[in-house]
């Protein structure tokens, strides 16, 4: 495939500045020799527009039309040759054992949301049917469905090229919801951005989907411009708590301001218990540098935290744990960018005086080295700030509590995380089930004896949780759940049936579950439940 | 029941400030004999502690207790006499049949709230069983359940000083989500505000709810402080679009930002199409008079806005508009600074080049008399301002347009809204039916041959829309649906079946319904399907 590297306008490329952009060869940081075109204010503009006009047709498609388009983009995706894993592996360093799984998480979480449009309960069919008798006013027939709240902007992440990017799960469940789509192409990963956006357009085009139901621009200093489009009605962000924030400051100060989904920031606190620690204290310090290290630490789930109480059997584990990081070999991160990001999260840490570094090679050459910090535990207590910012890599800190109240303290102290996960023994969750309340109120995922990194694309998974780990509590960006995040609810009052939306007719022709006068059916309703006009 | 006027802050009353404040007679405009003590900062911010420290109690009552509770209150609320409702005519001059029948709706809204409690959708259960043999990776064991987002601050409107204030769907829906609440009481009737405090407090103790679950402070000027409150973590809101939009730029640019939902301005068009006209011009003429004119026009819902295309008919129509217009008796509003802002309304209507008036009898003493006033299409679809501006009060703007293709390009230029009416005949809704999709994303309930003022209180309805309608039209701040906004996901993973909540319990001791396995059932888990740790 070639490199056109224009952007994506309404199914037209586009590249009016003069400016470009350059990818690069993670390992050896030399340019790879495509061009990217640097989208201009108008360009950016358009997309919007495009986007917009696009909405108003794609809006009406069934749930069913739908699915099959996220069907074709999933079989696009899975054509995809070797041609392109090697690319994907040139822009990010990533293994190819972990690119062909990405791509087959990406696909795979298309067709799971296909299967959400057909099973069809992200519509929250409501029907009260009338009653023309009731005393004292008689109620209308009311029924209600939820639709797409228009254009979505999405800003993938750099550390899922696949299934956080351009097909990811933002774009996934925004275009299941009926929205358009706006994509800005991350800039550590703009050849493999363009070899999925024409996925995306092929399949468009072979299921007769609208121009501008999928757009991608590429940039710096661009994505303003779209989150400000008086278009937009949503943002999709995955990326660093400065750069979610600043999305949701502009999307909150806008003259109609919009919903954010920004998942930003996370250390996903990993709570050894005393049980555990003594049974399999040796074994946990492995499992858990394999998490810290496992992708060179470009997890929103990494284990950036590790608490433990004291006692011989924690110190044991330190110890361990200690050997198993200075035994981790360097790897190589997704760009240089990032790479400077961790050496600078590192040297913060450093010159932090209540955190010592416990473990790690010195940080020098193209690399990153696994690093292991202690911190005291008055810091969480008191909320230091430093010690609760993710610092993206294979880093992470412990810290030792003295008893089982300074443990609840310290829990207490912390931000809101993507992830809480207990290690722990059936003996230690006798002990210590006051904690699971507390982690509730910090965590969108709740762990036991298992580790964070590692992200079920399902039903239950819940990838969210309390600021700064995400913008909004409410919502998830991994799972069917994001769906929600991109509907919003209609009610029609005594509409006739020829103008009603499919899920809420009488014969419930989409077969799905519906709440009926208060009861879950997938029943069609009787003629006798209700009386309309027409 | 004697009136105390003190700050309710953790089950205590408490009045530390020398300032009071007045509530007034909304016919005679006199000082009734109460005071109520201004909450001071510190008092503020108590009722948020009180809220917070009484949320880690009540997020972990059942469903039931809860249920129980909201009935309670609803108890309560029902057994108030005939003092009470002469108490809420004085304050806000609303008719003895209007008061009665909001009391009914009130607690209604906290019954119907508790049939949710034991219904269970609103917990969102979601298992997605183990899966140890799964390759490449095995499935971990996964559930999602929803839990209330914490404590609650909740700003009651004028307009329904029972079932939009301080037990109304806001606190009904906090209350029911297993959230706390402070409410800040509303300026114009807080003695009523008192009357409804006292009754949730008596209910909380009789059900052995924490102290705080309920808080209520008076004042002038001191939301602010609950809002940028550390432990509030949403925000409910139904008033100006000014106030609105205030709360929502402060919860916006907090350390830690919140949601908010808040029902601010809509101008709820009602369009009337030909068939409709010739058939019944005169009966639609004296239904909107009747809906414009309904409570003084002082409904969220209250059609500011008619449309019509240029007729024989629609020239009919506005005559006898303009008749029965010029033929209603004023009534006098909620309060004082109501009137102020209803003649300030009609004064920039009249101001407004393009906008002439057709009835209304002169604007003068302490009643507000209804008015007509009639605007070029023009001014709409280039999106002039004042005219999208909800006057609050008994007034509504006619908008004649040349014909079908202007009748749309009006549409498009409207702003968000709560509600869009057609009045129409069977033919009309064949020759007009791409109205349709342009009106679902522009209000969150679309009425066919009905009057946008009544909003029914179920599961269907949709009280929301777009901005300015609403901050979020993802939200309703009337029917079931309102429990959403003040709810989160939480995922277990891996955890025993002790420390889950009951909700996704292998025996589903709730009997509620849950996705399981992508099947929804309300059947219990077979041990066969899983497989956990313990």
């Amino acid at each position: 495939m070639s490199i056109v590297g224009k952007n994506y306008i309404k199914g037209k490329r586009s590249g009016q500045s003069n400016q470009t952009l350059t990818s690069y060869d993670a390992h050896s940081g030399e340019a790879l020799p495509f061009s990217f075109y640097q989208a201009t204010e108008s360009e950016a503009n358009q997309a919007c527009d495009g986007a917009q006009s696009a909405f108003a047709e794609y809006r009406l498609t069934s749930p069913e039309q739908r699915a099959e388009f996220l069907e074709t983009i999933a079989d696009e995706l899975d054509a995809f040759g070797d041609d392109f894993i090697q690319l994907v592996m040139r822009e990010t360093a990533l293994p190819q054992g972990r690119i062909v799984g990405e791509r087959a998480r990406t696909s795979g979480q298309m067709r799971l949301f296909a299967t959400v449009l057909r099973r069809g309960d992200y519509l929250g069919a409501r029907i009260d049917c009338a009653l023309p008798k009731r005393k004292p006013l008689p109620r209308p027939d009311l029924r209600q469905v939820r639709m797409g709240v228009g254009p979505v902007a999405v800003f993938g992440a750099s550390n899922f090229p696949l299934a956080f990017s351009t097909a990811g799960g933002d774009t996934a469940s925004a275009l299941a919801a009926g929205c358009t789509v706006v994509m800005k192409a991350h800039s550590g990963h703009m050849a493999t951005a363009e070899y999925v956006a024409d996925a995306i357009l092929r399949a468009a085009d072979k299921c007769g989907m609208p121009a501008g139901v999928f757009n991608m621009i590429y940039g710096q200093d661009i994505g303003a411009v779209v989150v400000k489009h008086p278009a937009i009605q949503a943002v999709g962000f995955t990326g660093s708590l400065k750069g979610g924030r600043a999305i949701c400051d502009m999307a909150a100060a806008r003259p109609h301001p919009i919903p954010v989904f920004a998942e930003m920031s996370s250390i996903n606190p990993v709570i050894l218990l005393p049980q555990a620690l003594i049974q399999r204290g040796e074994q946990i310090a492995g499992e858990l540098t394999d998490s810290v290290t496992a992708g060179c630490g470009q997890f929103c789930t990494n284990p950036g935290m590790i608490i433990g109480i004291r006692s011989v059997a924690f110190s044991a584990f330190m110890q361990t744990l200690k050997d198993r990081i200075d035994a981790s070999p360097p790897q190589t991160m997704l760009n240089r960018g990032t790479l400077a990001s961790y050496e600078k999260g590192l040297s913060a840490l450093r010159q932090h005086d209540g955190v010592i570094q416990l473990a790690g090679k010195e940080q020098n050459g193209k690399q990153a080295s696994p690093q292991l910090f202690q911190a005291e535990a008055q810091l969480l207590i008191e909320g230091d700030a430093l010690l609760q910012e993710e610092v993206f890599g294979p880093v992470t800190v412990v810290i030792e509590v003295q008893d089982a109240e300074q443990l609840l303290q310290t829990l207490r102290g912390l931000r809101g995380q993507l992830t809480a996960t207990l290690i722990a023994e059936p003996e230690d969750l006798q002990q210590f089930s006051t904690l699971v309340p507390v982690l509730e109120q910090k965590a969108g995922r709740l762990l036991l004896n298992g580790y964070p990194t590692g992200v079920e694309v399902c039903d239950a998974m819940v990838h969210g949780g309390p600021y700064p780990a995400t913008s909004d509590s409410r919502g998830s960006s991994v799972g069917t759940l994001a769906i929600d995040r991109y509907l919003r609810p209609v009610c029609y009052q005594n509409y006739p049936q020829h103008l009603l939306p499919e899920a809420l007719q009488d014969g419930n022709p989409l077969g799905i579950m519906r709440l009926v006068n208060g009861v879950y059916t997938c029943d069609q309703l009787q003629e006798i439940q209700h009386e309309t006009q027409y």
